[in-house]
C-alpha cells in the first residue's frame, strides 16, 4: 500500500524512498523532523539544531540542511531567535480580482509599502503590451505586497503617463491600485492574461522581501486589458514560495 | 530609468542591486553569465567552469553557485559532457484539458512511461475527494511524464476501482487517461479545482524525473468532476520549475 491513510491527499508518494539507490542521510533525518512538526502543530517551537543534532545522531551540518528545505518549503518560520512550525499556505484565487480582495477574503489584512514610483520612456519590449508608443512616458510603481504585516511579495505595474497622469499625486500608494483606476478614473478591468512560473528570488527582492537568498518563489506575469479591450498595464508579481499557493475553477469549454 | 530597453519585460528589477548593502559576489558573476548566454543564444555551449573562473577572475566555488542557480531557473540544461543555453520553458494552459493536448498544441509530443499501478484501500483523507467510501479499492495510477522524450513531470491519478474497474487490463499508460475514460466509459470531464504551488523534488520524485535534487518544481493539486458532478480523481502533478510555466486567461465576472 503507497498511500498510507495517515498521510495527506498531495504529499509526495513513499516520500524520499528510491525504489534503487539509498536515501540521503540529511532526507531521513528531513522526514523525522516533519512528523514532529506534525506532532508540534502550527506555532510550536522547534528544538534547537545542537538538540535535533543529539536527537537524531547526525552530524550538526545534516541537520542545517534538513531545516534548510523545510524552512524553503514553508513548514517552518523563523521567529524572534527561535524556529517555529508555519501555518498553511495562503490561498490566492488566480482572479481578475485583486491582490487586496483576494487577500481579505482570506481573513488577513492587506497592505501595500511603497518602494518607488518613477518615469521612464517606454522601451519597444514593452510597448505593445501596453499599448503605448516607444519613448513616450511610462510609470513603474513598485510596491511590497503584506498580509497581516508580514512582506509576502513583490509588484511592479507598468501603465503609460497618459492613461493614469496623476498616478503621482492622487494615488494612495498603500491601496488599491484597481480600485483607483476605477473610482478615479472609471477604467474598469475586462480581461487578463496570466504566466505563472517558479523563479529564485534575486538578492535585491530577498532583501525587500525579508526572505532567505534564492528562496523559490512564485512569479506571476500579467498584462490586462480595460472593458474596451486595451491593453492596459503590465504587472510583475512575485510571491514567496513558500508562503502561497494559487487556485483556479477549471471548467469545460461548450 | 530602471527598466532598460535592452531587459526583456518581466525580467527582474534592478537585478541583483540592492539599495543598501552589497551584490553577492556570486550574482555578479551570474549576472554576467546570464548576458554571455543571450549572447550564445538557445543550444549554445557554455564555456567551461575552469574557464569561466579565469574569464572572470573569481574563486572556482562562486562560478559553481552562479551556474548552480542558472541551471535550477532552467537558463541552462546538461547536454552529455558539457552545458548548454537552454530554450524558453514550456508554457502549459491550466485548463481542464489534458496534459497530452497541453503539450500537443506547442508542437512538442507527449508521452508517458508507468511507474507503477496499484490497488488500495481508500483512506479517509482520499474517500471525500473522490466520492468513495473509506476502504473500498482505489487505483494509484503513477506516471513520468515525457515532452520530446524528455523525462518532464511526474504524475499520480487516484481514481476509484468501481468507476474504472478494468484500468489494469484495458488501459496503454503511454495514452491520455482522459481519452481512455472517455472512450471506454464514456465518462466526460465537467470541472475541476486546481491549486498550484512551488515544492522541492524529493530524492525519490528528482531520481524519477532525472532532475537534480531540491530542484523547485510546481505542483498541481486536481480534483476533477465528471459532467454530472460526480467527484471522479484526485491528481498530484509534479512539472519541472525550470522547464514549465502555466497560462491562463481571466475575465471579469458578470
Amino acid at each position: 500500500m503507497d498511500y498510507p491513510s495517515e498521510q495527506r491527499p498531495g504529499a509526495p508518494v513513499k516520500a524520499g524512498v528510491p525504489e534503487h539507490g539509498r536515501i540521503p542521510k540529511y532526507y531521513a533525518v528531513k522526514t523525522q523532523i516533519a512528523s514532529l512538526l506534525d506532532e508540534l502543530g502550527e506555532g510550536g517551537l522547534l528544538p534547537t539544531e545542537r538538540e535535533l543534532t543529539a536527537l537524531y545522531g547526525v552530524a550538526r551540518e545534516t541537520v542545517r540542511q534538513a531545516l534548510r528545505e523545510l524552512l524553503l518549503e514553508g513548514r517552518l518560520r523563523r521567529a524572534g531567535r527561535g524556529t517555529v512550525v508555519a501555518g498553511p499556505k495562503l490561498e490566492q484565487p488566480l482572479a481578475l480580482a485583486s491582490y487586496t480582495e483576494g487577500v481579505r477574503r482570506q481573513g488577513r489584512t492587506p497592505g501595500r509599502t511603497l518602494i518607488s514610483l518613477d518615469r521612464f520612456p517606454c522601451p519597444d519590449a514593452l510597448a505593445d503590451e501596453i499599448e503605448a508608443e516607444r519613448g513616450e512616458p511610462v510609470w513603474h510603481l513598485e510596491r511590497v505586497l503584506l498580509a497581516d504585516d508580514e512582506r509576502v511579495g513583490l509588484e511592479s505595474t507598468y501603465v503609460s503617463v497618459a492613461r493614469v497622469p496623476r498616478l503621482d499625486v492622487d494615488f494612495d500608494p498603500d491601496s488599491s491600485f484597481y480600485a483607483y483606476l476605477h473610482e478615479a478614473l472609471g477604467i474598469g478591468f475586462g480581461a487578463a492574461d496570466e504566466r505563472i512560473e517558479t523563479v529564485l528570488a534575486t538578492p535585491r527582492e530577498a532583501l525587500l522581501i525579508g526572505t532567505p537568498p534564492a528562496l523559490p518563489m512564485l512569479l506571476i506575469h500579467r498584462v490586462s486589458r480595460d472593458i474596451e479591450g486595451r491593453r492596459l498595464e503590465r504587472v510583475r508579481t512575485l510571491f514567496r514560495g513558500d508562503r502561497f499557493s494559487f487556485t483556479t475553477q477549471l471548467a469545460a469549454r461548450n
